[in-house]
């Protein structure tokens, strides 16, 4: 492997080969074999730039250039390596490539910062394998639960045991580590959203990551013949659910940007074309970066579900929450430097919410973080067809170098 | 078997019987071995009450008295044998038990009749086994399409295969007939509706069989992330199926009874909670006796359609009409006479459109009809709690039995 100029795409082409390869796209999940073989070659990228190279008991790799000033904390940089089933080759690991690229830049032209810089590989975001999410940064802060031990993945395979072998597996090459507590994060992502894109913008700052509620609304009525069955006697839990997600959908219109509310999964029952259904079922996805607007629509949610069962005997609406996240404010300073990078280098810029979630807001809990976006074309991700332009995948690297250079030299 | 005071409720538990032991209910389906059983039950039942017993060449059982006037044609009653899978012991059945106990009670009150009469339990009405409906009338009225024989059932075996075997089975020990020509059609069925329960009406006079039309509605929008897609940025189909839906609804309920207006079937792909859906996949049934109102409504399906088309660029509506059946209206003279009938005998009636498809539809076509209905407690029907009270099922006998001497005699 050569280092000398190597490019964030040349990288991200080398990492998306560590792949299962009977899958489109890229399918790198927590401690399987590519997953392995991703982070050992990350591992080995950073002793030839002249890092040191290890990794913690989750799986995190760890690369670190200590800093003159010999502090015991460490700017920290980096995103995660594990990916979703068919996924592209720039989700999580844009963040780790320019990390490491950005690093070793510096390093080339100014040699050893003042401040001890770590970059982070977390192992794991997404959960595509155990059903639990942000493993690798949750390690960084020690908020690691205990219970996720017993999770298993869907083949039996605890996480124990798959963490086990997958940490042998690095033991015979690399030190077990631990990582610096972080003075502050950054991290580079694409935006996964068509919002850069088409505000012809070259650089997302983030703001916020939006808080977010999930709901399961289960809806009873009265399963009965489509045709013998006047309009006047129906209890149709589809009808009602229409209903419910046309009057929720006229007001979160109103309420705007950030705010975004989905119905992604619906299901009704007998589901036959001549029978008045006897539940449907459906998903409610709400976030906003403010969570009283988002408590306001939730507070709607159950008003207007008990308005209907008022008004119509036999009907039952049941909603459970089950995801209910707060907002995680981006730091303010770093907001205004990185806004004052991109005029400096004459990059356009967008002041933005995250609708999506990010190691950054787990790190946000213990140290002051930044979150940066380049577009994503079209606005795919999770996906194949996920792609963003080399010129923006660099204009994120240069908008990125210069912060860590800000903060570290 | 003994045949004297045999009440309607206990030839309906003897039919019962024949039934496929490994279901909840009744299920004996066109030609399975239950069916045959049941087929030859009746035939043997309308030899021991002095009725001249065969079948036809689909297995239609035809259980004929001649009459004095020596007709070639004959006033023929009758409805079908055949249920859907975990079905209750009324539908269909009860036109053939209240038939055939009718008729057995008119010769043994007034001798033979002045007109033939023939009782048709028809092969099959409901389509659960092959994918076709009302094989017995169309046969009777001599318009079965030639392409039924090639259709198979879900294991494989051919329309043609199974009537052969079934054919077999009968034709050892009854002859194989010809149906005289229908001069009159006359049926009695329960409701499988909740209306004369509601209204408290112990018969239902049908005024006509509403046409009925089905569709599938394909809405194609773009698959995105629910976090990092803004509202105004998003092509949902879900959404737009629920604003078509529920606009839909608005006009349905001011066009007001008997339009039924029904959503059965819905599907959205891919179908996760954080995932704005590419696809909304659902049915539409309306039904109306006044085949204008029906029209009228089916434009406004289009309409809606093609200005949301419009509203939304990348949207994509299909609507893919497959059924689209006329309405037909009872002889009048016959719905006279039936009020009449109950009028005389003190009876509770209501006139009443069917919303449900009866083998009278389609002998409607070459002969008048009358339809009569008996209530369904809370309006369940194809299903094991189908239930008719005896005293409703004897009353609506009364009135059946008087309609056919009247005819008749």
């Amino acid at each position: 492997m050569k280092t000398v100029n190597l490019t964030i795409n040349q990288l991200l082409d080398q990492i998306a080969q560590f792949t299962d390869p009977e899958t489109e796209g890229v399918t790198r999940l927590l401690y399987d074999e590519h997953w392995i073989e991703a982070q050992k070659f990350l591992l080995e990228l950073g002793q030839m730039i002249g890092l040191d190279s290890g990794f913690d008991q989750v799986g995190n790799v760890i690369l670190t250039k200590f800093g003159t000033a010999n502090d015991e904390s460490a700017i920290t940089i980096g995103s995660h390596i594990d990916s979703v089933v068919n996924a592209g080759k720039y989700d999580g690991i844009y963040g780790v490539a320019t990390a490491i690229i950005a690093i070793k830049e510096l390093l080339a032209e100014y040699g050893a910062p003042k401040k001890t810089i770590q970059i982070l590989s977390f192992c794991e975001e997404e959960g595509s394998r155990f059903p639990f999410t942000f493993t690798g940064s949750k390690n960084l802060i020690n908020q690691l639960p205990d219970d996720i031990y017993q999770l298993v993945d869907k083949t039996g395979e605890s996480f124990e045991e798959a963490q086990a072998k997958a940490i042998y597996a690095l033991k015979n090459i690399f030190p077990l580590v631990s990582a610096l507590p972080p003075t502050a994060y950054a991290e580079i992502h694409i935006e996964q959203g068509p919002v850069l894109e088409r505000l012809n913008k070259e650089i997302g700052i983030v703001t916020a990551i939006v808080a977010q509620k999930r709901f399961t609304v289960t809806i009873n009525g009265k399963n009965n013949h489509a045709g013998t069955t006047p309009m006047w006697l129906r209890v149709d839990p589809l009808k009602q659910a229409v209903k419910l997600i046309h009057q929720l959908e006229v007001i979160a219109l109103k309420i705007g940007e950030p705010f975004v509310f989905t119905v992604g999964e619906m299901a009704i029952s007998p589901n036959a074309s001549n029978v008045i259904p006897e539940q449907a079922k459906f998903s409610i996805d709400i976030r906003h970066t403010d969570e009283k607007e988002l408590l306001f629509f939730e507070e709607l949610i159950y008003k207007l579900a008990k308005t209907q069962m008022q008004e119509l005997a036999g009907l039952e609406i049941k909603i459970d929450k089950w995801t209910d996240v707060g907002t995680e404010e981006m730091n303010e300073t770093y907001i205004e430097a990185l806004q004052a990078i991109c005029k400096e280098k004459q990059l356009s810029f967008h002041l933005m919410p995250s609708g999506a979630g990010h190691d950054t807001q787990i790190v946000n809990r213990i140290a002051p973080t930044a979150l940066l976006f380049v577009p994503s074309v079209d606005g795919i991700s999770h996906s194949p067809q996920e792609f963003t332009t080399t010129e923006n995948l660099e204009k994120g690297k240069t908008v990125f170098k210069q912060f860590i250079y800000d903060l570290a030299y």
